[in-house]
């Protein structure tokens, strides 16, 4: 039965997160909290619709997660994030301990790898998990932008 | 008349904030947003009474100060804060593009000079104002909890 959750499982329910943020006129991200193979939340990049650069798909996933759970860390989750965190999101993963961190396309401008940022070193990494779709999705908002 | 409002003026203002922080049992860091003199955000760390390891003062600030604005960007503004911003908070405020951020207290082992973090190109930094007030509010909180 658990051979249905896979990472790209997860990750396909994050873009559906993505296309909803690119519908809403939002930079198209999106992210999954899963705990136990159930997903504890769900959200997307709401920097437009909240006017605040803080309001990324990772911090309010972040957060979410939190009050679903109960308690601030998220020792025993993963996070699919469908591009490469920033900065300041990998700051805030850092903070919540979060176990793994499985995104899907890399940000070579503004991700963390880039940046200089640091994930905690408990922290899993995967990357790459529905890497073209996740990366297409991103190429076409920024095409309509222009 | 505008020679009151000096850095140690806002940050005494922000160390406030912090001592609030530290009576309600959280890390005191505090921090001020001011636009044209005004403060437009004044706020603390949350992160025990959010259940939320983004509640960070910045982030509640960054996001008090968009609020108050309508816009996203703090291009005018100037923030002040008790302590260093950790990683998080680096990568916070570098997506405001804040114009201008006092730092009292440095933080050696979290700050985002030490974790790597950028802040804009375009971000004028000043530190060490009330540093000792700022460091030692923070001394006094980490020695009552042991």
């Amino acid at each position: 039965m658990d051979d249905i959750f896979t990472d790209e499982y997860y990750m396909r329910i994050a873009l559906s997160e993505a296309k909803f943020a690119f519908e809403n006129g939002e930079i198209p991200i999106g992210a999954v909290v899963v705990a136990n193979n159930r997903i504890i939340a769900k959200t997307h990049n709401l920097t437009e619709t909240l006017t605040d650069v803080t309001a990324h798909a990772e911090i309010q996933a972040i957060s979410s997660a939190a009050n679903s759970i109960g308690g601030k860390y998220l020792k025993n989750c993963t996070i699919y994030i469908t591009v490469e965190p920033c900065q300041m999101c990998a700051g805030a993963l850092y903070w919540s301990q979060v176990s793994k961190i499985v995104y899907g396309a890399s940000d070579n401008k503004r991700g963390y790898t880039e940046m200089g940022g640091k994930l905690h070193p408990k922290t899993e990494i995967i990357t790459g998990v529905l890497e073209a779709e996740c990366s297409a999705i991103m190429k076409e908002f920024f095409q309509k932008k222009r």
